[in-house]
């Protein structure tokens, strides 16, 4: 079965603790994403990187987040400082080679384009990585396994506020169905 | 703001421990339920029915829970045992009366005509009753912030497999912008 390794939100506007929206454990994941994806790349698994951008007069933004957003600089839009800017870590090697999807909000699958791309490719397997495992990462493996893909989460490129949380929704996600595993052990066809 | 109930999967192939679906903490939450539902109608809030059903070959359940489906008797499908069925408790009081969605997958708004319904009829506020926490009540929360909905989760009227789940689920999505109440709490205009 295809696979395709889905890079979730790993940008300035989450990673940097001058962010409003700053996930405590993201920073630490940047390295094995980067192990990662540079595996898929070197095995001719398609990596899709998924990622956040809000207008800079925050009207697209999550309604519990606007305050926020607004009052914290105006992260991942247009004009907002660099560092917590939509950039994704130069360590990813992010190009044109790769898929690149714009999310309005926290599925990687909701109002997006993603499910016909992969359907296309005739992908039917997804592998999810980057931030935040209860928000973005959890609502994309629920839509995921609702579109019939089989759902690998790699709970060393995932993250969350603090480890109770990222356990208990690693073991909610296993639950339902998700496979869950460290980097290390992904066997790439 | 105008309000909505979404009762969500209270039905007896989930309620039943004879179900491969069951889930543990589900039963003991029907009369807080039906007190809400009377209370909304009584108020003219309206009540949403949201419910599963699963065709007797099982072709359409989700991928993970088919080799259950299929072992267990088939739950929520037609012609199986009335007491896994798809019937929902008689304390509810169902009727034309009420809105009643019929759900493919988790979330009450993947692939219904859910959100439509509710904003030709200038819904803006959800409030969410029903189980599991952990899947149906938390992928229709995150898809009703998503879809700009004002949420409200009810702690005594939702349930999980164990506590642990259903404390640490409720934490997430207060976290993420729902208000969690209890049933006694909710004020309703």
């Amino acid at each position: 079965m295809k696979s395709a390794l889905l890079v979730i939100d790993m940008q300035n506007g989450f990673l940097s603790p001058r962010s409003p929206l700053f996930i405590a454990g993201a920073p630490a994941t940047v390295p094995a994403c980067a192990r990662v994806i540079e595996r898929c790349r070197d095995s001719g698994v398609l990596v899709v990187f998924v990622t956040r951008a809000y207008a800079a007069d925050g009207s697209d933004v999550e309604k519990p987040r606007r305050a926020a957003f607004l009052a914290g600089g105006r992260p991942l839009s247009p004009g907002c400082d660099e560092e917590i800017s939509a950039a994704m870590p130069k360590e990813f090697g992010a190009s044109e080679k790769d898929m690149h999807i714009v999310k309005p909000r926290y599925s990687a699958f909701f109002n997006t384009g993603l499910d016909t791309r992969l359907k296309e490719l005739g992908v039917g397997h997804v592998i999810l990585a980057g931030t935040t495992t209860p928000n973005c990462i959890r609502t994309s493996c629920y839509d995921a396994i609702s579109l019939d893909y089989d759902v690998t989460v790699l709970s060393d490129c995932t993250s969350s506020v603090n480890e109770e949380i990222q356990r208990s929704n690693l073991a909610d996600m296993e639950r339902a169905g998700a496979r869950i595993m460290a980097s290390a052990e992904l066997v790439l066809d």
